[in-house]
């Protein structure tokens, strides 16, 4: 739904029509995922937005508060996707969902690029930020605990754990936004290219640890969805 | 030598002591590992060095060559740490290894911190990175194949192979490094609890990869080297 809701601001379409506050934050994602939160002063959103700086200042007093409720819309979104009800049936699904997943992140990526900026000198967001982390982390255990019951995965061998596991893939995917915003400022979104990158190393991370047919049939969808459709729109 | 000069400088050392230029290259490192390269004023470099922002000025005319001036310290010794003629004959001297890496990256971490800051809008800086961090990746994947000659790694199942691996641990290496800006920003070393997690999360990315035998003993020269000694601090 906040995904729609996005989407709409961006083509400003008049059916639905957000409201002024609604239009403020999504267009700050958009503004800081572009430039940088540091970097985008709150008169640019306003003028950006042709609404004066008055109206932008009743809605949120000061750009901390933007900020906050900028997050509060990418935690939403990111939990929509992660807690999506999917029962991964098949290696197909299992493509599916990261791919949504690695896109979902990525609409979202000023908030895991600005961390050293939003959390330094400010506890709350800090301990917000570390519960929602821990959040991640535990969904993609237990869902490596479940891909482990349905014998796509194998169960680890201690020491080695679906925690260190599911951290590792968690640093990866943190990663990956990073070098994004490093590598394509502008884009507007990921290009499949360089989802099939992230979806190809998870793999790689995984690989070893995959049902030999089920980590075979993941990188065929993989293939599938990020290759074969780059060369069909050329 | 790098490393030596870093701190002598930082104990004030009268044996052998460093220029101006050298100390002021210094100094900018340990302010920026601190507090990140866009909160340092250049004149807060110079007061923290009982020098005048004149001086200053005349080794480095504008921030933007004292920051050139540490990114070449940093790449100096990194390439040093990276270099080290290892060759690994022993689960013991591989751990050793990575823990100086470890401890090497970390005494650089503002500069992979400040990534986006130091390589948007300055095409010179992004090619050299590129450069410096496809080295990096070589290094890995070619210390990963002589492991593999050894019998410690295993031969990868294509399509999975040591590139993907060593990018994975490229990435893992940098994220590790960025956590540990945001939890422990003022620590000027890092903590063994802190090495402890980064050899564990490594550990684990390779242990599928590794002979079972050399993947025990690492963990075991891991635990002997951070976590031992850490109880015996105490």
């Amino acid at each position: 739904m906040v995904l729609t809701k996005l989407r709409d601001a961006d083509k400003g379409s008049k059916s639905r029509r957000p409201s002024t506050q609604q239009r403020i934050v999504l267009r700050s994602i958009a503004l800081f995922n572009r430039y940088g939160i540091p970097n985008v002063a709150v008169d640019r959103i306003a003028s950006d937005l042709k609404i004066s700086p008055g109206n932008l200042t009743y809605h949120f007093k000061r750009k901390r508060d933007l900020i906050r409720a900028t997050l509060e819309t990418v935690k939403q979104s990111l939990r929509l996707a992660l807690e999506r009800p999917v029962s991964v049936e098949s290696a197909r699904q299992g493509a599916e969902y990261l791919i949504r997943l690695f896109r979902t992140f990525w609409e979202q990526r000023f908030f895991f690029n600005s961390l050293a900026y939003l959390l330094t000198d400010d506890p709350r967001l800090m301990s917000e930020y570390t519960v929602f982390s821990r959040w991640v982390i535990d969904t993609i255990e237990s869902d490596l605990m479940y891909l482990a019951q349905r014998g796509y995965f194998r169960q680890p061998v201690e020491p080695n754990n679906f925690r260190l596991l599911a951290e590792n893939i968690w640093s990866q995917l943190l990663q990956w936004l990073r070098m994004q915003q490093i590598e394509s400022p502008s884009a507007t979104t990921p290009s499949d290219e360089a989802v099939y990158s992230a979806a190809l190393h998870l793999w790689s991370l995984c690989h070893l640890w995959m049902d030999r047919a089920f980590a075979d049939e993941l990188l065929k969808h993989f293939r599938r969805l990020l290759i074969s459709r780059k060369r069909t729109q050329r």
